[in-house]
């Protein structure tokens, strides 16, 4: 087996075997990590990526719902080569940066001045400040089990278990030693819970300064959020003078305009990440000019002054443009046909197998399941930990069959995807789907 | 005057026009902020940048101590394409990650270990975390007036001013509404005060998680850190069991080692970013195994998980890479010369004019003051009002002259740089000293 993963002879072996002595157990993210060792990417080409050992894949990863256009794309490629032979950060402004912010403005209505980041983590955190600088309140209502980035706020419960989460939800820090200034500053509510959800806002109602919600949770399945609920978030925040940050970081994806277009939603801001720097690390906060305004140097000292060395760098932001420029909404629908028929064949192949599972998502994103429990929010979707070890197994046994997934069950299309890739995947997971038995 | 910033017929006045209609104030960074509107960068060459109307500056400016090389480095522009070609983020490990994690643990002994972020912000975020899980306290100290990137704690008291300054440093909130439990958790401190920095944290003992301490503060003339202030840090913190985070996001470019090489520093945690990228977004934090196992993710659920999409990325560790082996100490010890070139110069000029000014840096930074009191720390850096207007005249002047600097006297000097560049931007300032005058 000598050069193939996880063979002990394999060049990912070898790198892995430079890496321990260099980081923290060898990597520097948590999520790609694999049992025994990862598999070290050597380069990628479309839907499909080539580890170090000579051995391709194909990748329904696709970083976490970053590269929409999969690895490489040669236009992607070709602006931002353009874009770094031009240099690839300034203290000066950019005509890049203007393109994109024009391009992220023309999707929806709702976006009438946008802010850079560098990050998913930094546009969470550039709201959640902007609504405390507008409102001059210091608390955020946070829905429980929702993932939105490393900002401590932002963290707290989003793995919050049975052992502490409450009857109503209670703030949990995630990592260790997280202040308790922080705790007491956020409010946690059930997803799609209008009842608890307005009862809970209410009761810190004077402290609220802003509620964060993302329309399709990945940790929840990508289950989307209720019109009610929704309509209930609206109501209750424009009633208590709080702001709604929607975190379309991901969830942008789902139509030209973002889920928020599709479902109606009036966010006052929305933070954006992934698919809008086109592979390269961005971020960014977009709203109505009445709430951007917190950023306006113009009359001086901005209340939230927002700035950062990289933000809005020529590379990421020319990349943007060219991966937007290539996302119509007739390509994002190509891309929802196609997650309806990878989640339907999965979910055919689930109930005739018997395995306790099941596949949840919507438009280009899936989670498949260790459990086959009605998904409605952060508690049900909840996995126990011989589940959760279901889901290690099943994506362990994709990997060997040729496939990354993520070790969560979820997986995102890109569009140099078609039915062959999808129906390939499908294939292989009937293969697999063993491995989501109980033992 | 057609096509010259900043004639209201330039391509810079057309971007600006373009700009404030997608973002607030038309900009997404506060610091390039010029009057009346920004200056658009259209390449960069070595030390110089060509703005949009085909004007050809020195840039003094290197995006902020990012780009020690200068713009658009062959051998770095060379390795970022490269490594784009092959994809530019993977859900996986790549082999770059490991070669700049060598090369970073190369340049000390005190990095062992190290793990990346995507900006100096997130870096300082990161260790803060870090300190806190490994203490389990939540506070942290911090000097006064010194830059450690968005995270509210470490921006704390970035502005402070007299009217609300105190005898002993306040915790002052730098944007709008920072929230009360922020403030709780930061301790300040002033600058190389020993008696005060030791009873002010002595008084805090039991709630400090750790000590951020920048050893040549920007903000503060790059005032190096004392040696007896540096050890009553070291001996203070491992007194009261906190940990030490110094902030060498700029400082690293000082020595081959960085700064705390250069002066015998034993930090716990040290962040980095700016030339570890090679001008792509980047940060990082480093130490010993005996803190960095805080990331270990080996025995279960690390004490802080830290992640990101980008973290990590090809591109930018390809481009670190290339920077970090383009810089042996011989180059930093040239510009160092050449830093000393420009400063004598620049202080022989402000002498003979007599205006109330003077300039300060260390190795290859300068920071020219509209004041001449002799500065130790932030209270003895700080400018009034019409001093602070004093050096964005000066920049304004420079600007014209055909030389970026920044608007509050900071400047960089980037390895394409030679005597002849430092000189003809002294001559510049000879031709521009008296913007400094009182007005």
């Amino acid at each position: 087996m000598t050069g193939v993963w996880p063979s002990e002879r394999s060049a990912s072996k070898e790198y892995y075997d430079r890496a321990v002595s260099v980081m923290p157990g060898g990597i520097t993210r948590i999520q790609p990590w694999q049992d025994p060792f990862p598999v070290y990417a050597e380069r990628g080409e479309g839907a499909y990526v080539v580890d170090v050992d000579g051995t391709r894949r194909l990748d329904m990863m696709n970083n976490f719902a970053t590269l929409i256009h999969g690895h490489a794309h040669p236009v992607i490629v070709a602006a931002a080569q353009a874009a770094m032979q031009r240099g690839t950060s300034f203290a000066l402004p950019t005509p890049a940066e203007v393109a994109l912010a024009e391009a992220i403005c023309a999707r929806t209505d709702n976006f009438e001045w946008v802010r850079f980041s560098n990050s998913g983590s930094e546009a969470i955190m550039c709201a959640i400040k902007a609504a405390r600088a507008l409102t001059g309140r210091p608390r955020i209502v946070k829905i429980e089990g929702s993932y939105h980035g490393m900002y401590d706020y932002a963290e707290v419960s989003l793995d919050s278990a049975p052992a502490n989460w409450g009857n109503d939800p209670r703030p949990v820090g995630f990592s260790k030693g997280v202040p308790q200034g922080v705790l007491d500053d956020v409010i946690v509510i059930p997803f799609n819970d209008c009842e608890a959800g307005e009862r809970i806002i209410r009761a810190g109602r004077e402290h609220i300064a802003a509620i964060l919600v993302d329309p399709a949770p990945g940790y929840l399945g990508f289950t989307p959020i209720d019109r009610d609920f929704a309509a209930m978030l609206r109501r209750v925040a424009s009633d208590i003078g709080a702001l709604i940050i929607l975190d379309e970081v991901i969830s942008f994806r789902m139509h030209f305009g973002g889920a928020q277009t599709l479902y109606g939603l009036e966010p006052d801001f929305t933070t954006l990440a992934k698919i809008i720097g086109g592979g390269f690390p961005i971020g960014a906060v977009a709203g109505r000019r009445a709430v951007m305004k917190v950023f306006d140097h113009r009359q001086g000292k901005p209340l939230l002054p927002w700035s950062g060395t990289f933000t809005g760098n020529p590379v990421s932001t020319a990349a943007g443009k060219a991966a937007l420029d290539l996302l119509p909404q007739v390509e994002i629908d190509r891309l929802e046909l196609l997650g309806t028929r990878l989640r339907r064949q999965i979910a055919g192949m689930i109930a005739s197998s018997g395995v306790p599972a099941q596949i949840t998502g919507i438009a280009s994103m899936f989670q498949i399941h260790g459990h086959d429990r009605t998904i409605s929010d952060y508690r049900t979707a909840f996995h126990s930990p011989e589940e959760a070890a279901r889901l290690r197994r099943l994506q362990a046994a994709m990997l060997l069959a040729g496939h990354h997934m993520s070790s969560r069950g979820m997986g995102f299309l890109s569009t140099p995807m078609s039915e062959i890739e999808v129906d390939a995947f499908c294939e292989a997971f009937s293969r697999c789907v063993g491995a989501l038995g109980v033992t």
